[in-house]
């Protein structure tokens, strides 16, 4: 049978994908290389073609073709694009292009300002902006909401995790709060009975990009389709056959550019394995938000803080930087894997994580449903530091609610990726260490191939082709459930 | 008068402007950032926007706003600006879809294999392909011609030096070919009589880069909208917003890198300092590439190889490289005028230089207005470099008519610009010299000030305003003639 309309479809996602490449490297290229003159000029050609692709994506003739290519005679695999295909055409079209546009200009302003009002601590001045940016939200949620008959903070979230509920995200979250208190408290408490040393630098910065390198040679990054770079904030960007990873050096830190290298690396061995028999098509894209960062947090957490891994990292840091008292093995080991509850998520633990992403779960789950304000924000934030960590972030806005960037350009649903995503990580390697007997002594070797080809054949080779749920279904045998990650941090920590 | 069409056109070239942003942005992390596995997947994304950008541009709807436009009442920057809109527009719709994308392939084939075919000395395989890149330059030149009422290869000249004509460029170069002959023997005669001592390397490659850098910011390169790098071939991309230079290193040959980034400053200050008042249009742009060739000949040739900034650039590196024999004074500028005929064009001296290219001009007029065939090429080739350089080509395609990428994708008109460059330079260095009294004590001083203000004035600021003619007699109170080139040469080589 015929599938004209099937193929309309994959010539057009084909196009776009292009363009999507073109946008990707244009803005690794802001984050990596631009200087700050051209800035202006960029970010007027980014939102040129951004206006060309949702106006390519959202022509009527997309949603006709999608109608009647669902009549024609698909295979499994094209019946799996035609469904992201639809995801992807719904997400933009439904919106009224008017609300697209307001979202854009109050997320933009509300962002600029913020960069000079965190630093002032002024609340007064980002809640006027918030506000408008909130509203935007609701106004997207409910639309989304009543589209897919769900509750208006759900449809956000599916945006990020499709699939995902606020429902399921109580159940998963509920039970880490019901032990991560107590374990957090036993973790701080069992570590401050051993006195830690502090690697001292410098560690000049030619040297840790040479160390950085090396690493991401012995996680199986490719540099043949692929490039290491310095940017402010690290990140994964690119295509699959060129990704780009970036990272930021402090000659007085050594463990966090390395750490922040290896967490990219995970992002990156995703996106360069991803399928490639489906060129521009939406079911060769990664499949969301938290399984990208549960490969990350796999390779930074499951596998890079490991003690296997390392005590195999530790002879190569100081073949690199000479031997010091913070190098020797047991510290080395003790250094990387302390737990210190602090104000700031980025700087967490993987322990004090969860009570951070948890809280913003809560709040704006809260906002995006109507039960609270904006004004109510810093009130709810300082109570819930309280009684996770014990701190106060009374009149604190800059290092409590004011101290991410998500919410300024209306990114919520995005915050519960990072827990779901340490979640999955734990029962990944779960599975895996289950399947690959002797897979510590392999990684305390330096054999890291059979858990790669683990990774390839369970998740990286099949883009988006499952549903989230089929996939960890398929991959560990069992729905996402807390306990992997619990009994992860139990036996890490206490 | 309401200006409706004129505002359409001003509209879509901003658009296009924007689309052609990011298509330099992703040409040049091609050749300067992109790992090789990338090639494809950009290739791709690059064409796809190129057939965007042709689409947009040559909309017959664009055609109706240029006539209407016409019966407005524009003032004098707008109509320039319609005469360039109309020139874009007349050089993308004039042809057919079916011969560029024609060309396109032919080019893409020919260029390919030119790349293992030229180390092969393979000129049969070779001319095979460009058999085709001919036939299809013609057909171009055909109908252009036809269009433009001129001979095709006028036609074909035309979109790289509007307005020049062969019968202008055979009386410039007629001009040339009267006393380059002479002139290059008694300059090589005069250079033999001293013998130079060559730089000994090696230069580490981090200094040279930080040279570089130095050299660009005394040259008035504006690093907070531009950059440098590395490429194979050096080039000068990006917009002008954000202009990014590149060059190549190698240890063992300081001046060559040198002199390399000192030729791109000269690109990029005159793309640094186009107007910024009319964004997005095509008044805005470089006037030409023979007026762009003669900016950066200008840095490199009237101001970098001249005796006031070679002296002093000298002590700068002695203190980067310490001092050695081939560093005394006399010796460093000797070496960076000498005179060395040889096969290569890119490795030619600027007395040379001409020479190359009056060769490679007669021979692709003839070409393209059909008085001769690919096959004559080698043949031709051998004669004239028999009597320009004493050197014979015969067998020797690889350094002969092999060794240019020119040819291969069809970019025949190109070459002439490298000489009107060169003559360019000299008639404007000569200007300004008349009107900048003590220019030469002012070099050696380091004070550059008057003499960019000077180009700013006359060249940079205007783009495309005015026809290179109006440009330059504005500038040097004459039409272009050879004389001033040629007085240049005597001046330094005899």
């Amino acid at each position: 049978m015929d599938k004209h309309n099937y193929h309309q479809l994959t010539r057009t996602f084909l196009r776009l994908s292009r363009f999507s490449h073109l946008a990707s490297i244009a803005s690794w290229d802001m984050f990596a290389m631009m200087p700050p003159g051209g800035s202006a000029a960029r970010g007027e050609a980014l939102a040129e073609l951004s206006v060309l692709r949702h106006q390519i994506l959202t022509d009527k003739q997309v949603g006709e073709w999608i109608a009647n290519a669902r009549q024609e005679d698909l295979d499994d695999i094209e019946q799996a694009n035609l469904r992201e295909i639809e995801r992807h055409y719904q997400e933009a079209a439904l919106l009224p292009e008017s609300l697209v546009e307001a979202q854009s200009l109050a997320g933009s302003k509300c962002e600029h300002a913020w960069r000079t009002q965190r630093p002032a601590n002024d609340w007064t001045g980002f809640s006027a902006n918030l506000k408008e940016v909130v509203k935007l939200a609701r106004e997207e949620a409910n639309l989304r909401a009543a589209a897919k008959g769900c509750s208006p903070y759900d449809a956000l979230l599916d945006k990020f995790e499709p699939d995902m509920t606020s429902a399921r995200l109580d159940e998963l979250f509920g039970e880490v709060k019901s032990w991560l208190p107590d374990l957090l408290k036993k973790a701080v408490a069992k570590q401050e009975q051993q006195a830690l040393i502090a690697p001292q630098g410098p560690f000049p910065i030619a040297d840790q990009r040479e160390l950085g390198l090396q690493a991401m040679k012995e996680l199986g990054f490719d540099f043949n389709g692929g490039r290491l770079d310095v940017s402010a904030h690290p990140f994964c960007g690119g295509v699959p056959e060129d990704v780009r990873i970036t990272t930021r050096y402090d000659e007085n830190e050594l463990l966090s550019a390395l750490f922040g290298v290896v967490h990219e690396t995970g992002h990156a061995r995703y996106e360069q394995n991803l399928p490639r028999s489906w060129p521009g098509q939406p079911i060769a894209l990664a499949r969301s938000t938290a399984i990208h960062e549960s490969q990350s947090l796999f390779f930074e957490m499951q596998l890079g803080r490991s003690e296997a891994f390392l005590r195999r990292l530790q002879p190569a840091i100081i073949e690199r930087f000479g031997m010091q008292p913070a190098f020797e093995e047991h510290n080395f080991v003790a250094w990387n894997q302390r737990v210190k509850p602090g104000y700031i998520r980025v700087d967490a633990d993987e322990v004090s994580y969860p009570a951070h992403v948890i809280l913003r779960y809560e709040i704006e789950r809260a906002l995006i449903d109507g039960e609270i304000e904006v004004d109510d924000i810093p009130g709810l934030w300082n109570e819930k530091m309280q009684a996770w960590l014990g701190l106060s972030t009374e009149g604190n806005y800059r290092n409590g609610c004011m101290q991410d960037i998500h919410w300024t350009d209306g990114g919520f649903g995005y915050f519960p990726s990072y827990t779901l995503g340490a979640m999955y990580a734990a029962q990944l390697f779960h599975a895996a260490r289950t399947a690959l007997p002797g897979l510590d002594e392999a990684i305390a070797a330096g054999d890291l191939t059979a858990l790669f080809d683990w990774l390839r054949q369970n998740i990286w080779q099949h883009g988006s082709r499952f549903s989230t749920e089929q996939l960890i279904q398929n991959a560990t045998g069992e729905a996402l459930n807390a306990d992997y990650f619990h009994q992860h941090l139990i036996r890490r920590y206490l």
